[in-house]
């Protein structure tokens, strides 16, 4: 196998490892509460590349954390960015109706259904990281739920989001974009990148290290999101293509133009696998994530 | 002052206390994002009887924890609480436009802004309570969080609300619509009551004792919620009334009749009352906020 064949392969078995782990996590119902458990389960398994879990996985392996439980910080990881999807494509959000090629959660079930699955996933990832089973080291724990927290929440995630909606009625720079990125998909990707670290008890210039990483793998990654956006097709993307553009949304390529975007995505993600020079050949996988990420189709 | 005025006096400059402190734990935003914040605080501040830190603060209380860090996770379950209300509020779940008096938080805002405000505070409830601020003990801290994300998940208030959603195409009979609100407000009625005794590392014994008080306190609030709902007005309420019969929704009042009802929530407070007899006095608060529970007009 080339070396590229070899990390698809290991991408695709750290995926399936994250696929049991989610689904030995997601409760099952008895009553009438099942509904809101079958829409966490639709949303949240069979799909999606999984890369954050695999950041989390190859970030702990360099500090020889076990597996299980770089996994289950994994796919508590995977639980919070499903659950922003699935917000995220409601009606009254971006009102999308394809998710990895399936219907999205509020048109399989309906938008209550999708609010509450969303809900609960949210707050099932604090459980499962808060859980003795994560780490035996209460303080991990609690770093872990911490950042995780800062990461989802409103000068996070949710803060990027609020952003993204109100760029619809203004026109947003280079700077501006950045920013917004950096929120709305690079704070996940960021603790993504050091929960490994933080798993693994890293010293502080092992965490700048690995933050490092992941700002530029991040940025690297939603340049090609706004790539595929715009030179995707929705049957590969498995999600609807050109809805930037539809929105009038300022992004990294209506601003730069496709070549410049393009060299600038390649220029991060060696950027990033530079970062990781100080780790040798523990990093390879998180380096060749980092070629991966500008290469994929979807 | 007479007992009851005194301890209306004590639970008014505990409300006073949670809401200096959410004020302090709310972010303010300085770009885009600030909308979203908005919405956090136009939703936590300036109202509600904050009657969960209450049990909170009172339960720590008795395990002498100082108020800076009952206070703290008493915020964090309002927020919770706050988060659950603005969701349950959006057209999709019971469309509702107002709540303390005011519009509710998508029709002041926007439905998006709602969304993502819930989300938000439901995240920072978190960040809160994993904070190093809220215990020098990280099992502590741990403990709180994988408490907090229980009560409010999928197999807690998450779960019933899906089945309160449900109910509304069911005839739901009164096991049907203990469990229901068991789930729905229970969870979180119980958190907040074993919150202070996490916080003060209670014993086993105290543990259950609290749990029994959370318990029978918990539905006896419901079903004068219930009674509230049939024979208040909207404006004492705050919020709108008639609401359960308009939905053709069974409740506790609908099943067993007014008057029974009205028994009914009498003597589970005055059993939640008893179960606290081995804390004796320093059990005073949570049993005059039994009483307080039936006999509250809003």
């Amino acid at each position: 196998m080339s070396a590229t064949t070899e990390f698809e392969a290991a991408l695709a078995r750290s995926a399936e490892a994250v696929e049991d782990c989610l689904a030995g996590l997601l409760p099952d119902g008895d009553g009438h509460e099942e509904r809101v458990m079958e829409a966490m389960r639709y949303s949240s398994l069979g799909g999606g590349k999984r890369i954050r879990p695999f950041l989390v996985m190859a970030g702990a392996d360099m500090f020889n954390v076990s597996r299980e439980r770089s996994e289950r910080v994994g796919a508590a990881i995977e639980m919070v960015h499903t659950y922003s999807l699935i917000h995220d494509d409601l009606p009254a959000m971006d009102d999308d109706g394809l998710r990895r090629g399936q219907p999205t959660c509020h048109v399989k079930f309906d938008e209550a259904t999708a609010i509450l699955a969303g809900d609960a996933l949210l707050t099932l990832a604090f459980e499962v990281v808060a859980g003795p089973d994560t780490h035996p080291n209460p303080d991990v724990r609690c770093d872990l739920a911490l950042e995780m927290a800062k990461a989802a929440g409103a000068q996070g995630m949710v803060g990027g989001q609020m952003i993204d909606l109100v760029a619809e009625d203004h026109d947003f720079d280079v700077a501006e974009i950045t920013r917004l990125q950096r929120m709305k998909t690079g704070a996940l990707i960021n603790f993504s990148c050091i929960a490994g670290g933080i798993l693994g008890r890293a010293t502080d210039h092992q965490m700048h290290i690995l933050s490092a990483y992941a700002h530029d793998l991040g940025l690297a990654f939603q340049i090609v999101d706004d790539l595929l956006d715009v030179e995707g097709d929705t049957a590969v993307l498995g999600k609807t293509a050109g809805k930037d553009e539809a929105a009038g949304k300022a992004t990294f390529v209506s601003l730069l133009g496709i070549e410049r975007a393009r060299e600038q995505a390649r220029m991060l993600a060696g950027q990033a696998a530079a970062h990781l020079g100080p780790f040798d050949d523990k990093a390879a996988n998180l380096c060749q994530l980092a070629e991966f990420v500008v290469n994929r189709r979807n």
